[in-house]
């Protein structure tokens, strides 16, 4: 079947434009009415009128809520989030949430109060009551919910991987970062380091931490070097965490990565530019963000969905903070 | 007068909820209705008629713009938007225009379809026809605009202090890197810088650049020192552009602060955990997001504004790509 985003690449023109010469609202330059409509005649474009009355009554608003967008993995998911909605005519409302359920239910609100037709959550309280009783589609990203669909990474999988590089390459006491305790993500990949972990001859530590922020992971990446001052390895909860204990390990003269090796997890755009480049466990955050939103699109057009929780791989990136495998 | 935030503070909660209370709408528990009438009742409030029927009668929808999200500057600079909407019960769409007019200008007809009040617009074609014919209150963020209320950063004065500070610690051949042709910002930077150096003995270079993007800014580092191998000072146009050039001078062997200084521009939260921490001109990025919803918020109230253009103070922040002063 012939589709809206046919007729736009036909035209060379976007979604939103071509529904604005459908639906004839909205100001359309003579010269781009008549490449749509010529791609209309041309693909032989039946608009599909079911879709149009949708469209024509209903909001293209989106909800999108993020723990932190200062926190540089939610930008990359953000955009995919964004970009995958701007190609298909849809909009986003954002909100930060900051991990706070109060804040959240609030933005929940006032999403339903503007009429959005979907929400999109990467928070972390997903089988919370707010979220049963909405009579609209949901995807949680970056985040595991038994009770709707979601998009998420193999973060058990991760931390095993994370762990299984540090003790090939000769890390005989490894220090894992553990990642804030109600955060399921941070959790998984603790988890798979931990199990990799207990079937090796390597002395393990374990440091809790409770947020990712940037001045909170020089305190603890202090913390770490005096607490566990034998540390040979170090399995960071992400990679900001990791850009600081790097930091911190510069500062008390150790080199990398024949002292001490660091891995981290995300791959945020800064890591390759870190000295020395951090090598860590990448989430492929952009295109997680494009498969939440054609998710959640399939779902308000109540498209068949064959898979409705989407794990998506993570893969080692080797760069210089972990040594050369042997 | 006694205002609706007085209100939400006595009660300890939110303006929304206290907006809620008001106007009877929206789910609010029953004792958290009865804080509020107590704190209604202590404070003697009145509400204020006219404002009631604007919130009834209007959505509480701002628009903001910006290029790119993932340019870390602006996830600081939305937060502050975001931040202070919040708290005055305002919520935010947001759009990433690319620094693309055709982009920029879909959104801002998403923004007026789904009944935004005001526009916050960190984009940077201000001074373009599609912000003139609208009828409801637009800032400009991180922009100079001729025509509409701005909020930015002192850029010229950015320059010159970056010049200023290599000059007297002792850089001799110093590169500049001019960021994008088409960024006002990025100019007033440049300009600052160059008609500080012009006044110097120092030998200048000039590099062209076209973009802010971390791949991209990891080619002109590699550049910069094929063409200006002589370099012993660079200030960067912002500081990715500063994280890759110390990344390459790394490579090349170069020690910093001796053989090679490097300032940039912004104080990005990863400035301070690269190696070495990175000297830079900072914005102050989140206050900037701050001032620009109080002024919008201001504009929409009808409230007098003293000041439509408000210029931020930035300031030097001494790590360790500088030598220290003789």
């Amino acid at each position: 079947m012939i589709k809206i985003k046919d007729v736009a690449i036909e035209a060379g023109v976007s979604v939103a434009t071509v529904s604005r010469v459908l639906n004839n609202n909205g100001y359309v330059h003579e010269d781009t009415r008549k490449l749509v409509n010529d791609a209309i005649q041309q693909l032989n474009y039946k608009p599909n009128e079911v879709a149009r009355s949708l469209y024509k009554k209903k909001s293209r608003l989106i909800g999108l809520l993020l723990p932190d967008i200062r926190n540089p993995f939610f930008p990359e998911l953000a955009r995919g989030v964004e970009d995958e909605m701007q190609e298909q005519g849809f909009r986003l409302m954002i909100g930060n949430a900051d991990e706070m359920p109060a804040k959240e239910s609030e933005y929940i609100e006032t999403f339903i109060q503007n009429n959005v037709i979907g929400i999109i959550s990467a928070t972390s309280h997903g089988d919370r009551d707010h979220y049963n009783n909405l009579s609209l589609p949901i995807v949680f990203l970056d985040r595991v919910s038994n009770h709707h669909p979601s998009v998420y990474a193999n973060g058990v999988e991760g931390g095993k991987i994370a762990a299984k590089v540090l003790l090939k390459r000769g890390s005989q006491t490894i220090t894992v970062l553990r990642g804030p305790a109600d955060l399921p993500t941070a959790q998984d990949r603790f988890r798979g380091a931990i199990d990799e972990l207990s079937h090796s001859n390597a002395k393990v530590n374990v440091m809790s931490t409770t947020s990712f922020s940037f001045e909170e992971a020089q305190k603890w990446a202090h913390e770490l070097f005096e607490e566990f001052p034998e540390t040979d390895g170090v399995i960071a909860s992400n990679d900001i965490v990791a850009a600081a204990v790097l930091h911190e390990a510069h500062r008390l003269g150790k080199s990398l990565p024949e002292d001490l090796q660091i891995i981290g997890f995300d791959d945020i755009p800064l890591s390759s530019l870190l000295f020395p480049p951090l090598s860590t466990i990448r989430q492929p955050a952009y295109d997680m963000g494009k498969e939440a939103a054609k998710l959640l699109i399939k779902l308000i057009q109540n498209e068949p969905v064959s898979q409705k929780n989407i794990q998506m791989p993570v893969t080692f990136i080797e760069r210089q903070t972990t040594r050369k495998e042997e």
